[in-house]
């Protein structure tokens, strides 16, 4: 059904060659484009992580799982627009912990009275996430107090702990996949929810990979070379647009994922696609394009994001640590995380870009 | 014996009439004559609770339950105080999960070794909390960073805000007293402490209600009118005066309550008493203050709070979640919940109105 | 054989009079040979607790632990560093709560699998330095918003808080020495890891705690002479060194034991050692050195720490308290608190001096 969106494609292309100045409609229909083709991609990297059995799928999940949003970012990136970038990572973030897990709870806790999960591998992803939150939280306070005086630090910081958190990354990868995979129970088994589908053959799930990606980022260049005059037409930032619409497009696939599994009573499921997504994006997405900008971009990216991203993310990372640290949910903890997503969504709508703190 | 304060209602009146410029002895009589209004206020509300049955009963509770505060707020709105509206709705906030927390651990601690409580429920209060203590961050971040450039910002989230933070309270009040209450259990029976007292007919408990809502409302507005000087002569500031005196006033008969449920191995009850009040003042009286200055008070209030109560209540409300979340207290926690009471005080004392952060 | 470093003190001696300049290799005979003497400072204090009982002798390590690092404090504030002074407290106490603590969750969760410790001792103290941060965060708060309007206001308040938090302290080791110390289980028995050595005579433990303490004292000049030129030379600020080099030195033995505690499978007295240690430089090793520079040092010393050292703490706090509050350990937990001081390390790396936030 979402199938139907892929019409969006042709008229994305359309509208970009054929109604110049229409920036919004082309901001929509390629947003629109993307939300099957990130499913897709999605369907091809699990289809492949079956064939690769359960270590090494791990591994694929964990590394294309936010492929959609690499992709988008890299365009970006590419483009110089790296306040886009920072914004839609930081977007990314907060939606997932906030919004995807907050609806998930939400939703499993309208079917159920109270739901059960892993309380230790709940806390180990909230811990992950601390963690990724200081390490932004530094250089974000270093690029407020000295950076003016002395700017080479904050290349030499960025890189320094980018390659921190992709290390600590893998070693992370290593515990749920390897070392201590018990405590992530019942989060795995993706392939249940194809149920009795015939996995794809290698050859298929490739090609589909390949075609995928190849679109996403078509429509994703159409899409970011719309964001600011899309975003000026509608009268909002782009830090708000970055943060708050951008960052849903990438893995909007893997938000229904969550919430079909919280409704299905599977809440370890739930909150490894919504935590785990968080984590991917702050320690391995975010460090990547840092290191990838140093080849690929206009100019490299640091790791220095705005004082209101920063806050943003450390409130958000609070309240869900207390939040999904005792292993057990309920409909209202999905409220308290929708509304605080509700309201830093409620902030930024009123920021004017040239004044984004 | 509380009602021997009553005769400071002629007195705080006299002096105010009789004795102008004795601005200290008007804020200290007026003062010690809220005291036990306020406890009449309440005694009046839980009766009429008892008639409503348990769900509407522990929705006045829930509504009315800070009604004296509301009423000195709201005195100090109409005459446009609105440091002083926010001085004490902080006070109240950290003076609840500090304080009477802190003073409720403390004597239970002392009578019994180690105190059991449903950590559930804890939780959920000081998750209630960390969301009020996020709506309130980010005014002030707003505030603080672009409010200059962009003034009509503020009004916009402060309204919004307030509606979202009245809703989830709205919310949590269905989940607490409804769908959930299980996880409150042993807090509501508010009753057994009259114990064997015959519960007031309908007719007089609305009878004290209003007379006790009238009283209050008239030495509220000689307390305020006396605030400003009084402070002056005792060379405090008025934020000091508003953060740990005023906040005081209002709900220092619940502040008995919570210590004596402590003492009788209540501690759920206790903690019901002492962080739902917390949290009643910041998703209730806080925001429904913000809406209702849009016509009575002389200028609408917002909700940006200065940056040194925002830290003051931030950290007041990451200590009381760290404390509370276990389930257990013992005279420790009392104390580690009033050194940080005692620190905040020693540093407001120090500051100087003109400079208050 | 950690005694063969005892080689240094004549080393340290004769570079310091006979190679004047070689500030670098001043420092670094100077440090090396605090290490073994701190080592024996730490056996004389353990033998004369032995010896003292189980209370006494608890209260003896709780208040001379940090000794070696309380002289080092000492001596840099007889020579007016406050930022040395300020910058080693910082250090100490992230560097046992993130370097110790990791380092020996790392070990232990290496060799097994999952480790187990008492979540409430762990909480106990981990909210103990919640609240020594809070303690921390005031003064730098108020320094850094009206203490130039309102100089005197800094020395009220450090010396108030001082007091507070040595109360705190004392009150913490009632509860963790007398009334509550079920508890700390297993964290109180040292005397375990001398095995079956004679402990010594209270002569002896007296006449070493003499000498070494001397020695300290001797090294410590000639260690903190050398700190600033050292710095220089290595392009390295005082800031870095403070916080990252003389820090780890007052109590390198300790580190030893809690490490070996953790491959011991003794978490308990593992956690008690490093979270401990941080608790005592908090809230007795600080305010004792602000107490005492009113009267031996140049000038006062107060309690305001700059903007990054406090961020530094929070954030380490943070992070700490959400790992150990759980009781339970494994390897990854050693790698997130072992990363996060990597990345704060990295941070100062970078900063220099005047610009130390």
């Amino acid at each position: 059904m979402l199938n139907l969106l892929l019409i969006f494609i042709p008229v994305a292309v359309a509208l970009e060659y054929l109604a110049p100045g229409q920036h919004l409609l082309v901001f929509a229909a390629s947003a629109l484009a993307i939300l099957p083709l990130a499913g897709w991609l999605g369907r091809a990297t699990e289809n492949l992580a079956e064939h690769a059995g359960e270590g090494v799928g791990g591994l694929l999940n964990a590394t294309f799982g936010n492929a959609a949003e690499l992709i988008i970012a890299l365009v970006a990136l590419k483009a110089g627009l790296h306040d886009v970038v920072k914004a839609s990572i930081a977007g990314s973030i907060i939606g997932n912990i906030l919004l995807v897990l907050g609806a998930s709870m939400l939703a499993g806790g309208m079917k159920h009275h109270q739901q059960q999960y892993s309380s230790e591998g709940a806390r180990s992803q909230a811990t992950m996430l601390t963690l990724a939150t200081i390490g932004l939280i530094l250089p974000a306070a270093y690029s407020f107090s000295v950076a003016e005086q002395v700017p080479r630090g904050l290349g030499f910081i960025s890189i320094t702990l980018s390659v921190v958190l992709l290390a600590v990354y893998v070693l992370f990868l290593l515990y749920s996949l390897i070392t201590h995979r018990a405590l992530f129970a019942g989060s795995v088994d993706f392939s249940d929810d194809g149920a009795h589908n015939q996995p794809w053959s290698v050859g298929k799930a490739l090609g589909v990979l390949a075609i995928a990606t190849v679109f996403i980022a078509w429509m994703s260049e159409i899409l970011v070379g719309a964001v600011e005059p899309a975003a000026e037409e509608l009268g909002l930032s782009n830090i708000f647009v970055g943060v708050f619409i951008v960052a849903i497009l990438g893995n909007a696939a893997e938000h229904a994922s969550a919430i079909t599994a919280a409704i299905k009573n599977r809440m370890d499921l739930s909150l490894s696609i919504a935590i785990g997504s968080g984590v991917q994006v702050a320690l391995f997405v975010a460090p990547l394009l840092v290191l990838l900008s140093l080849t690929i971009g206009p100019q490299p990216m640091d790791l220095a994001f705005s004082g209101g991203l920063v806050l943003s993310m450390l409130l958000a990372v609070l309240i869900t640590g207390q939040i999904a640290g005792d292993g057990r949910s309920d409909w209202l903890k999905g409220v308290q995380l929708l509304s605080v997503y509700l309201i830093l969504g409620l902030t930024y709508f009123v920021i004017p870009d040239q004044m984004a703190p």
